[in-house]
């Protein structure tokens, strides 16, 4: 029998309405790898009675018991008495525990206030689970058939725990196989739809289920099944994806590749006003290849920093192919970078016209003597615009490079 | 004697590991206004069983019910049946919310499927509550002396149910008066230990409880108390602060004084790479204002973009109070803006010194014919670097424009 779990989730702060509990996500997806759903969820304040009420109350209706929270050494962590009450599980001085604590302290030179030693008491006959990431350990124990296994809130504490000692005691517990596995891979430059197509027929080829969602030009996929089954379904993906396979965060693909082959670039920006610098210069290292960017807003500045000519202005306007063109051929020259990558466009809210409407932007990038132009209109508010038009304008420098 | 409150969540979602239940935080806000708390708090999936049992226990146990989702029109959304089960309530259907549901659909010119039907039945004797940012209506009901509210699940449907049907109900049904309310501001520029003096003097003067958050550095505080306490506290605070305050995010106060005052801008910047142009130009009609910006991350593009004298960076190097300076007097002569503000530093993790670790910069602001430059060493990885950096820079045009 598939064993039923409850999962009580402890912070008083959650019931006052500061934070939300990112924790039962976590709960839910390691869960479900080895085949077993989250049935029961409570949230539990700070008061003592409660807290035991909704532990009995679990014990009753579940085999297994997750915890979040309230193991630190304040009085409103109220966890380990709770359980000591609940299950009758008098709380004893563990002197390993002590130990750690007091040598985590030591490490990070804080100094301990004499309640920490409160975290070095566990239930009888528990187990503790070492925290390599925190001062709070955790524990579990087996009450009259259910397991209850009780971890710290932070998650960055939480996760860890759950993943390298939870799930395992969990497995062996229930003698439960991992029966799910996940794979994540993203893809640019083609619409949600051709994309969807692709995941949906190698989802069913290799009996998986799937997930797509889109940010910002960018779509992440998400497939679940078997471990060999999503295995197969990240290779055959990232075949069928060829270019347009993105196999880290834009930005660090992009300035990584330049790095490599030690390719230097410059930028010239209209309407994405600094971002697409921005997105490069937040990758270390970066400095080494991105010789500048010109954020030319007035035509004045195109002209006199990037050598647009006056008749192309006068001619095509600003927001126009040749003046993308123009823009990355003379930021290329002008800085004596190898690869110039430009934007124009109108990121609105004003500005649009019927032939030009807000949200039209035009890239460019040249390399090699040669510069492709790239036009788009995107739909949506200004920073959604300026977000867009940089991922294309980056992506356009990663094809380039290929 | 105080209502005891129960909060049910619905969404298999949320136990499936997808997303994060905003919702609670949003009662539990709303709900400390007139002075109450959540007690008990449940996930429910889409078990029907279970929910029936979750609303029984919490009919139980509590005086006040508040549910959310499950409202929607198709198999697993299962609230409506539950309260029909659960209180004996047999579903009725409402000619008025079905009138409803049909302008809507027609309004917004989509089609609407059959099942949309299910969603005009509402528990015998239930009020309905109207959704003007949805297709599910809500509805509430008392149940032997118990008030059970049901409001959509997505948040920006429900949390206007919330504040202007709800809430005026509850307050009505239990006789509460509003007791809280909510200040909210922000300064910049001053150490975070100093605000926490001011507001910690001026919430225990005008009897309110505050809260203290810094990010970026900006300083957010919030304070809670009576509606005319927390009035105090922000009117006091504002006056204390001064020059500090700050009545809105910072790049939109920034740009919309250079609008209102028609003062143009440039912007020179080497270790934020683009950040600040880039937070000026998220702001609409920025481009009457902003003519351009120049990311100089070569020396080479210091002084030819820039005209940095080659002695400077011979002498003091890229990163110093003279090259700042030069910047932000370079990026004014050479755009014909009335303002030049710049940046120089080192955003890490490699290029730290003794004489010049990783986080120094320096930011400059030129500005009818005087140049301030402002040396701040930050702590943190890249990208804080840059954000902070930023912040400096934009708040140091704020205040030489004031």
């Amino acid at each position: 029998m598939t064993p039923r779990v409850a999962v009580l989730s402890t912070g008083s702060e959650l019931l006052r309405g500061r934070g939300t509990d990112t924790n039962l996500a976590t709960f839910a997806r390691a869960l479900e790898t080895v085949g077993l759903e989250i049935r029961y969820h409570s949230t539990c304040g700070d008061d003592f009675g409660r807290l035991v009420d909704e532990l009995k109350l679990a014990a009753a209706r579940a085999d297994l018991i997750l915890m979040s929270g309230g193991l630190g050494p304040t009085d409103d962590d109220l966890t380990r008495s709770a359980i000591e009450e609940a299950f009758h599980r008098p709380l004893e001085f563990r002197p390993k525990l002590w130990r750690d604590i007091q040598a985590r302290f030591k490490t990070f030179k804080i100094s301990m206030a004499a309640i920490n030693k409160r975290q070095a008491y566990a239930p009888q006959g528990a187990i503790s689970l070492p925290n390599p990431n925190g001062s709070a350990p955790g524990f579990a124990l087996k009450e009259d058939g259910v397991l209850v296994a009780c971890l710290p809130g932070p998650p960055r504490e939480m996760k860890p725990m759950l993943d390298d000692q939870v799930m395992p005691l969990i497995r062996r517990t229930f003698r439960l196989r991992k029966v799910w596995d996940y794979y994540e891979g993203k893809a640019i430059g083609l619409p949600e739809g051709d994309v969807d197509v692709v995941i949906t027929k190698l989802a069913k080829k290799h009996g998986c289920a799937y997930g797509i969602t889109a940010k910002g030009g960018v779509i992440n996929v998400i497939a679940k099944g078997t471990p060999a089954g999503v295995s197969r379904v990240g290779r055959d993906f990232e075949k069928a994806m060829g270019a347009n396979f993105l196999p880290a965060e834009l930005n660090a693909v992009v300035a990584g590749e330049l790095m490599r082959r030690k390719i230097t670039i410059a930028v010239a920006e209209s309407c994405t006003g600094g971002l697409v610098a921005s997105k490069l210069t937040d990758i270390p290292g970066v400095s080494d290849v991105l010789l500048e960017a010109v954020v030319s807003y007035s035509n004045a500045s195109k002209v006199a920093r990037l050598g647009v000519s006056d008749s192309t202005l006068a001619e095509h306007g600003a927001v126009s192919e040749e003046c993308a063109r123009e823009m990355a051929e003379g930021i290329a020259r002008t800085s004596g970078a190898a690869v110039g990558v430009a934007t124009t466009g109108i990121a609105g809210p004003a500005g649009g016209t019927k032939e030009k409407p807000v949200g039209l932007v035009y890239h460019a990038v040249h390399y090699r003597g040669e510069t492709r132009v790239v036009r788009r209109v995107f739909p949506g508010e200004r920073t959604h615009v300026k977000e867009r038009a940089a991922t294309v304008a980056l992506d356009l420098v990663r094809r380039t490079l290929l």
